[in-house]
């Protein structure tokens, strides 16, 4: 039993067609989650090309998506040896609410040079504040904020905008390459932490590179932004595993509306 | 006159079908750079969409580009008040050979907060090395690489992977929003930094920011590769302008082939 999984379960009704049913358990105010939606189109997309993980996936968010069933509709752009392209249109009652795009590899049998220039945060779990749980979506995924960056939920604000963070499903559900982009994008805006919780921060684009296959266990994350610019700004993600291994980068352009300065 | 502007000229054949002349003028090893596309289909969007800038351009390049013609297919996904998405294939001799896909607005119109939280490299022109040009690309775009990270050009290697510079066209076009995707991959690959100024790294995606207009005058750059993992790795781009302002950002994945570690 897997509430995610059972979440992103995707019917096949063609070779290019598909449908998911968008559940009300991964919202932020009723509004399906970012994330999620790109997560159902990861699954999906490995139903349709040859190869198995979404080594770069890119989102354009056009319309809100609603709660309800949802039709993915897939072009393959070029099945290659070792990589595969398509594009793949989510639409309900007609109206195509995001466009995926993304190419897709295998990582089980990437070989190459293997070079770490950084490293997670060091976050010590014991110490960490958990965030209200007001929201759908943080009924089933558990954040935990480390005290270095969670002045906000103290009420006071920081110096910086991001988060440093652990992450996991509360029923149990370990992380995988297909559930990478959902805590990409599970998280709080960074705005929170230099403005106060407050405020709508929706996101135009979000491109997820899956890494590596993440195991078990908890997920740790920095999430950061350095340039607001009349309202604009990047969200960009690093998600290590419980090994300390790099397992997915994002960033993704999102608005900010509201909020003082 | 300008080289790049005559070099990113574009033909409308119709509403969404137009035409671009991919000269020899921005090649490495003869295969036309993947940032002069960009700003090449990035023009070609303008055109299109009621909206004057690529706020976010992501392009998937799944199979090489040549010199010559190239159609330019648009699909627009959603016109909005504040912004427009859309799709272009670009296609030669029948195989498409990128797929780029765009949001585009007006930063001229651009309301809200601003935060910065970080600043460009120290960089002293004078101290700059300039490097060989021995591709048809640095023929036209001038690199100026900051000491502290050039000891790849003087045979040896160094502690990171990634390159402070300036950056400017040699005939004197000043930068602006559709050139900026050029300048975000115009720079040798940082594995030059790390391994030595071999091997070859192919991009799969790359996705740009425009942030902001830029002033006249040299960009400054900051690229930078944290992760090579199996010989996948991110390439993170920041341009500002000679105001000291952030105007792009940029990431993209690329496959390393090649050197030793």
């Amino acid at each position: 039993m897997s509430e995610f999984w059972d979440d992103t379960r995707i019917e096949r009704l063609g070779d290019d067609h598909l449908r998911a049913n968008i559940t009300d358990r991964w919202s932020v105010n009723g509004i399906p989650n970012g994330g999620y939606l790109m997560s159902i189109a990861a699954r999906a997309l490995r139903e349709v090309l040859s190869h198995h993980d979404p080594l770069t996936i890119t989102g354009h968010y056009v319309e809100k998506a609603a709660v309800g069933p949802a039709d993915l509709l897939v072009e393959v752009i070029r099945e290659g040896n070792t990589v595969s392209t398509a594009a793949l249109r989510l639409v309900q009652e007609g109206k195509e609410r995001v466009r995926f795009t993304a190419t897709y590899g295998d990582l089980a049998d990437a070989s190459g040079v293997t070079w770490i220039g950084d490293k997670p945060p060091a976050i010590e779990k014991e110490k960490c504040l958990t965030s209200p749980r007001f929201l759908a979506i943080h009924e089933r995924v558990e954040l935990l904020f480390s005290p270095a960056t969670a002045d906000w939920l103290r009420g006071k604000t920081g110096e910086n905008m991001g988060h440093e963070l652990m992450a996991y499903f509360r029923d149990g559900t370990e992380p995988d390459v297909l559930s990478l982009p959902f805590f990409a994008d599970c998280v709080p805006p960074t705005t929170f932490t230099k403005f106060g919780a407050v405020g709508w921060v929706p996101t135009l684009e979000l491109t997820v590179h899956v890494r590596a296959q993440p195991a078990p266990g908890l997920l740790t994350g920095r999430f950061q932004t350095r340039y607001l610019i009349n309202g604009l700004m990047e969200e960009d993600g690093e998600l290590w595993d419980s090994n300390g291994e790099l397992v997915a980068l994002s960033r993704q352009l999102a608005k900010y509306r509201g909020g003082n300065l």
